[in-house]
């Protein structure tokens, strides 16, 4: 199949190009580079060294013996992109073009606005443009576990049926995001939804747990394969920054108490599930949503494991609780679906300790790059709009 | 109490703000009058005519005897809206300032992004700048009752206490929005329901049905207190285009069967209605959304009323049915709650034909500004974005 991956120099879309690929699928890609723009903006850079594009397109060639079509652009660009769209003619598109933070979000005025701005316009341009240019094409749109929020009841797969008052509809089921990067991807669901209905389009949202990895086996350690990893305040997510911080023997912050549940799956898993997406499309005017996710884990326990894996490779790391700078509960009900994935053939890889262990190994290589930038593991952006460094409200918790 | 409309040269916005002095509030404005700008752009005229913002300003300043502190400028500009909230400091801020078309923003890539950029960031900027300087200020912001679309079941006001698979929560109701504009309002309900979470904000998110009406009893027909009344395919909506169709003999429009149903209320409800919300303010940090309509109708029976009452007034007037440039359901289930309102006092006027006499009567002064513009009553901008002059599809009903 012909796959466009928007966003494909980020932390998800360069691994799934070489996933795509090595699965004899055609790829083209593009990108403006605003990752490494966002996190520059905000001091960091990723634990891992990253090639520039140019080099990361000659290993491609050189592995795949064929060009990954890139063109550098973005879109918000809506001219670009309906004529890249016209000329390639994807099967599907493949949506990881957004600005993906919830603390850059939550930094200002300017922060949130740029966000919702750059998130829905970029999404909404895309959805115009297939319409225009292939609308049989399939988008397979990256949406967030971080739109249904917290309620205190099951989370299906985006849509629920229920009775109210005697009577009985499958309505979408309610989204409580909560920061406004997670309220963009909110927005941009309720737009994709209505172009299905409205025009037809087939288009998968994938409602994403958090992803943690440096790592898929097409990579074999070429240095134009590598991917990203973040561990800023904005872009570092929990399991990759726990890493980054027991290599260094940072005490692993936690947020609050640290009981918040979230879903979580490895890179590899998200790379397997993208593709079962792309391998089995949505109907003609079909709206589905996925959760995607692993299993679901509360963060302490995240840490605690992480904790150990780095004792068995000769790290020693306290865990440390932190003011939470988020406004959001901390013990709450957690128990979303993740039927539909499942059921396309997804198989978890479900060995969470030895991914942490190859991470950790891997960062162990990069340990300057993280000490250098130390400075940002512990955050400042708060989401009452005051900024101030989190303090220290827990004794830590020794290594066991 | 001290209230800032935003949007006050519009629909609404100029009637709000004699019906507030007359009850002695002090009121300010903004307007960088779009509304005037867009209906000007698809080549259209209000049937009434308006008078200048000066004329307008001045009219105010004889008749209440104060000046209404008002300043060009819109929600875009986030440091005029920062500015002129922290030096007029008010108690409410009634937001009226967005883009209130479907049609407008079906109409091609470029108003779609038009609208929900201007809807979603003004919103944004207007939630940013009352944290930042009148955090205590009441936000009573116009949403729509097509937020909701045409569910299954009961529409309840906003939240909605249900029970799935053996546990309850209290969620907000599922929105199912129909044009890029409706889900411009659903985007700004999901922002305004988080800053209140977060920040503490107070507001009112008002969703409203179809207004309808030419007069409040505040104008006594002085031509600087006139307020503006569409009629063109974008701006007109049902009972307010069937009025004006009635006084040149042009048939009533009704797009596909009919009996789509609809909440529907005239200007001096709104009215009414927007004052009780800004007398009774939400409490901190409560987010609260009430629905604001008199009666539900369907469109047809409203125009068998138009029909009658002009009858009435000597005019013999045909209705046609013609196809929908919608996607929408003709005949569906429509049961929405109305309880907040009428429990602070809302006393609905309960006089259609009477209100829709008024209207005739108005409008027959102006009957040459509805014919020069009479072949906007005929849609041609299609939800399936193909333009095209909607077509006759049923024979006309003859006047009874």
């Amino acid at each position: 199949m012909k796959v466009l991956i928007a966003g494909v120099d980020g932390y998800l879309g360069w691994p799934l190009a070489q996933y795509l690929a090595a699965r004899g699928h055609i790829v083209a890609g593009i990108d403006k580079f605003l990752r490494r723009q966002w996190v520059e903006e905000i001091g960091g850079h990723s634990a891992l060294p990253i090639a520039s594009i140019e080099d990361r397109l000659q290993a491609f060639q050189e592995r795949y013996n064929q060009n990954l079509i890139f063109r550098t652009g973005d879109l918000q660009d809506y001219n670009f992109l309906k004529s890249f769209l016209s000329d390639f003619h994807p099967d599907a598109i493949v949506h990881l073009a957004e600005m993906p933070s919830a603390p850059y979000s939550m930094m200002d005025q300017e922060h949130a606005v740029y966000t919702q701005q750059n998130n829905v316009v970029g999404s909404l341009n895309l959805l115009w443009a297939i319409k225009e240019t292939c609308p049989t094409a399939h988008l397979v749109k990256l949406g967030t576990m971080g739109e249904y929020g917290t309620p205190n009841v099951d989370i299906p797969e985006g849509f629920f049926e229920i009775e109210y008052r005697g009577r009985k509809d499958n309505l979408p089921f309610p989204r409580q995001a909560n920061s406004f990067y997670h309220l963009s991807k909110v927005h941009d669901s309720n737009n994709t939804m209505f172009a299905c209905r409205v025009w037809g389009l087939s288009a998968t949202d994938i409602m994403q747990g958090v992803v943690f990895g440096t790592q898929i086996d097409e990579m074999e350690n070429v240095p134009g394969f590598a991917t990203r990893l973040d561990f800023d305040q904005c872009f570092g997510t929990a399991i990759n920054r726990f890493c980054c911080q027991a290599v260094i023997g940072h005490p692993l912050t936690l947020f609050g108490g640290g009981s918040q549940t979230r879903g979580f799956l490895p890179l590899r898993d998200s790379m397997q599930c993208i593709t079962l997406c792309i391998e089995n499309p949505a109907g003609v005017g079909e709206y589905r949503v996925f959760n995607q996710f692993e299993e679901t884990h509360n963060l302490e326990s995240l840490a605690k494991i992480v904790q150990e894996v780095a004792k068995g490779e000769g790290l020693a790391v306290d865990i440390r609780h932190y003011d939470n700078p988020r406004k959001e509960m901390d013990k709450h009900y957690y128990n979303p679906d993740r039927r539909h994935l499942i059921e396309l053939g997804y198989k978890p890889s479900g060995n969470l300790r030895n991914e942490i262990k190859l991470m950790i190994n891997d960062l162990l290589q990069n340990r300057d790059r993280i000490f250098e930038k130390r400075s940002l593991l512990v955050p400042d952006i708060r989401w009452d709009g005051i900024h101030r460094r989190s303090e220290i409200v827990h004794e830590t918790i020794p290594q066991i």
